[in-house]
C-alpha cells in the first residue's frame, strides 16, 4: 500500500522532524568525519560502568527499604511496575541533596528521557486550539517537535542580551487572551541553553518567576546542562527559587549518567482540583498520561540509574562535578582553537563570529553566508567536518546564517584538528 | 500553584485514563487479595533470566556482525543510538522464522513497548479533525487511551459471533466520507483479543483484508496473545496474509520475554511518497515521530531482548511455546474452577455466564448486576478477590455488567481459591 505524505499527520512535514533524519543520514554518510554535530555526552566517564553492579546496588537498596526478599526485589526488574516510576524517592533525594528542592517523591514522574517528560507535560497542560506554549528562540528541537506532534501552537520569544524578551512575551500573552486563548507555559533552559549557551542571571530568574505569577504562566525548566558550570559559578535553578509551584522541572540522567538508560523525570508539584472535589498533583496526571505513551519506564533502566545515584551518596551533582571538568576543558579547547585558527584580521573572513559560553556543550557561530544543509554537505565531503545548521532551532525561519558546534564528546586532538579544517573551509567559501 | 482539571487536556477526564489509576489504587489497597485483574505474564519463566548474560550475548553478536571491537560494541549500550532501533535485524528475522513475514529490517521500528508503537502509528496516520480510527469493541484500553491523548476520534465496531461487524464498519466508513472525513484504520487483535478472548477464523481474516482493500483502510494488528494458542491450532496473523501492505503489525516482547524491558515494535512497510518525489517507508515516519516521544528505545533493554532471541535460535515463537503451556494450563484451571464452583442450577446465580476462550490470558464474565468499581471494592474488601470491570473497554458505556478475569500470572492454588471466593461472593450479591 502506498500513500502520499499529505495523508499523514502534518508534523511529519515539519522541518524540525526532517532535520534530525537529515543529520543522522549525513553522519552515517561520513562516519570518519570529525563531528561537532550531536550533543552527546563523552563516553570516557563510562569506563567503570558496570551494568550488573549498578542494578545490584539498586536491588539491595530496594530489598532493604521495602522489606523484600532478594528474589522478590529482583522481580521488580521483570514486571511492568508503576507508571510514575520506581526510583522516585532517589530522584527526589538527589534533587534535595543537590538543589535543596525538598519536594515529595509523589511529585516526581520517572520518564523515558526528558523527551517523554516534555511530551507528557505539554499534553497535560494544553487543550487543543486553546492553549499555546512559548519558547525562547533559538530553542531545543525536542520541545518544538513534541508540540508539533501534539498539534500545540507555539509562540517564539527572542533572547536578548540579558536573557529573555519579556516585553515580547507579555505582548504575546495579551494577544492570546484577546483571541480567547492562553499562553499556558514558557519553556526555558536557564543554564547554558541548547543551542545558544545563554545563562540567565539570578535577577533575570527572579524576574521570570514574578512575570510567570503575574501573567499566570507555568515555567517548564530544562536544566540539562546546569552541571557543566565552572566550580562555584552555578546559580540556583528556577525550581529552587520557585515558591508557588510555578515551575515544572524537566530532568534528564542522559548527560551525567548515560543516554542509553533513557531515564529522565518531571517534577510537577502543582495541585489539580478535580470535578469531584478531590485534589491531586500534576505529577499524577502525567503518570496517567504515561500509561498511554510508554506504560512505564523500564525498571531495568531505572535500577541502573538508581544504582549509580546510590553509589554516589545519592547525589547527581557529585557525579556531574566529575564530568563537568571534561566539558569545561573541551569548551575551553574549542574556544581557544577558534581564536587560534580564525584570528581577527586576515585570518578570519568578515562576518564570521561566535559566542563565548561559560559552560554547556555548545558554541554558536554566525557566518556571512547561509549555514544550510548544502554547506554542511560540502564541509563534510571536502573537509570531513560536521556541525549543526541552526535554522531548525528557530520557529520563524531565522538563524539561517548560524551553526552550532558541539564539543562534548570529542577528544582534544579532534577539537583542534576539526577547528583547523573548519577554518580552512570557511576561508575558502566565505566571500 | 493550583488549577482545575478542566484547564488540562480533556483526555485526563476520560474514564479510560481514570480507571487504570483506580485499579492500581485498589491493588495497592488490597495487596493480599487474589488478583484476577492485571494481564501480566507469569514470572516463573524468568527463573533463568540473567540480565548480564543476555546483554553479553547481544554484544558478542553485534561486535561480530558490525565488525566492532568488544569495547566499541559495549558503547552501543551507552549512547543514544538510532531512533528506529538497534535490534531491527533480529526482530525481522524472528518474524520471518516464526511467521514467514519476509520483511526488511528497514520496515521495523523498535519501540518502548507496543504502547509506543500504537501511539506513533496513530499519530502518523491521523490528521486532526480528519481521520478516524475504528476499534473492535470491547477494546484494549491502550489504543483508546492513546487516541484520546492525540485527540483522534474513534468509531466502535461490534464483535459478532463470527468476528467483526463489517456491515457496521462499512456504514461507519461511508458516514465518515459523507462528512468529509475518513476512517483511516481498524485496530484489531485477531488472536485471543484482550479483553474478549475472541479469535478470528481464517475466512474472517481474509474477508477483513479484502474489506480493508475495498474501503481503503489500514489494519493495525495487535498479536500479543497469539503465542498462547494450543499446539497446532495457531492461525496465520493478518500481516502474514497481507499481500498489499495493508497491515501495520504492533508487537510486544512483554508477554513472551518480560514486561520490564519495555520493548515492542511496529512493522510498517507501507510506502510514503513525499512532496519532493522521494519514497520512504511508513517505518521511517514512525522513527521520525519517535524522536519527539522517547528519542530511542533504551539500547540496554534492546540488548536484553536481542540476547534472549539469540539464545533461542532467533525465534520468539520458540520462547513462546514454552510459556504457552503454562497459560493453557492456567486457562483450563480457571474454566474448570468456574464450572466447579458455579455449577449450572442452584449453584450459579441466574444471569451469571462466561465465555470459553481457547487461549489468551482472559475470561469474560457477565453478571445480572453492574460489575462496577463499587462491586469490585466490595469483592476486594470482603472476599479478597480482584478483577477488572469491563465498561472501560467499551466506547459507548456498555459492558457495565461484565468483568474480566485474568489467569496469566496466578498459580493453580490461587486460581482455585480465588474462584471459590468469587463464587461465594456472587451467590451473596446476585439476586
Amino acid at each position: 500500500m502506498r500513500f502520499t505524505r499529505d495523508e499523514l499527520h502534518g508534523s511529519l512535514a515539519d522541518p524540525v522532524l526532517g532535520t534530525i533524519g537529515f543529520l543522522n543520514e549525513v553522519m552515517a554518510r561520513y562516519p570518519e568525519a570529525i563531528s561537532f554535530a550531536p550533543g552527546a555526552p563523552h563516553l570516557t566517564h563510562l569506563g567503570d560502568f558496570d551494568l550488573a553492579r549498578h542494578v545490584e546496588s539498586y536491588l539491595a537498596y530496594a530489598a532493604e527499604r521495602r522489606g523484600l526478599s532478594p528474589d522478590r526485589a529482583r522481580h521488580l526488574l521483570y514486571e511492568y511496575g508503576p507508571s510514575r516510576g520506581l526510583i522516585n524517592d532517589l530522584v527526589a533525594r538527589a534533587l534535595d541533596l543537590d538543589q535543596g528542592l525538598g519536594i515529595s517523591p509523589d511529585a516526581v514522574v520517572v520518564t523515558v528521557g526528558a523527551q517523554e517528560a516534555m511530551l507528557l507535560t505539554l499534553r497535560a497542560l494544553c487543550r487543543p486550539g486553546r492553549d499555546l506554549v512559548a519558547v525562547v528562540q533559538p530553542c531545543f528541537v525536542g520541545i518544538t517537535g513534541a508540540a508539533r506532534l501534539l498539534d500545540i501552537d507555539l509562540v517564539a520569544v527572542d533572547e536578548t542580551a540579558d536573557g529573555i524578551d519579556l516585553d515580547g512575551l507579555r505582548t504575546a500573552c495579551r494577544a492570546a487572551r484577546a483571541d480567547g486563548r492562553r499562553v499556558r507555559a514558557l519553556y526555558v533552559a536557564p543554564d547554558f541553553a541548547n543551542p545558544s549557551g545563554t545563562v540567565l542571571d539570578l535577577a533575570t530568574r527572579r524576574r521570570l518567576l514574578d512575570f510567570a505569577a503575574r501573567e499566570d504562566l507555568l515555567l517548564l525548566e530544562d536544566n540539562a546542562y546546569g552541571f557543566t558550570a565552572a566550580p562555584g559559578s552555578g546559580l540556583p535553578g528556577l525550581k529552587a527559587l520557585d515558591e508557588d509551584a510555578r515551575v515544572v522541572l524537566l530532568g534528564t540522567f542522559a548527560k551525567v549518567c548515560l543516554p542509553g538508560a533513557r531515564v529522565g523525570f518531571a517534577v510537577a508539584d502543582q495541585t489539580v482540583c478535580t470535578a469531584d472535589g478531590s485534589r491531586r498533583l500534576l505529577a499524577d496526571e502525567l503518570a496517567a498520561l504515561k500509561n498511554m505513551v510508554t506504560v512505564n519506564t523500564s525498571p531495568i533502566s531505572q535500577a541502573v540509574i538508581g544504582g549509580m545515584l546510590l553509589e554516589n551518596g545519592g547525589s547527581l551533582a557529585a557525579l556531574g562535578r566529575d564530568r563537568a571538568t571534561l566539558y569545561q576543558r573541551n569548551l575551553g579547547l574549542l574556544l581557544a582553537a577558534l581564536d587560534r585558527h580564525l584570528p581577527p584580521g586576515a585570518g578570519r573572513p568578515a562576518g564570521v563570529s561566535w559566542n563565548r559560553p561559560a559552560g554547556g556543550f555548545f558554541v554558536r557561530m554566525r557566518l556571512p553566508i547561509p549555514a544550510d544543509t548544502a554547506l554542511l554537505d560540502e564541509c563534510a565531503s571536502r573537509y570531513g567536518v560536521l556541525w549543526t545548521p541552526m535554522d531548525q532551532f528557530y520557529l520563524d525561519g531565522s538563524g539561517a546564517d548560524e551553526l552550532r558546534l558541539s564539543c562534548s564528546y570529542l577528544d582534544p586532538e579532534q577539537i583542534g584538528e576539526g577547528v583547523a579544517r573548519l577554518a580552512r573551509f570557511l576561508r575558502e567559501v566565505c566571500p
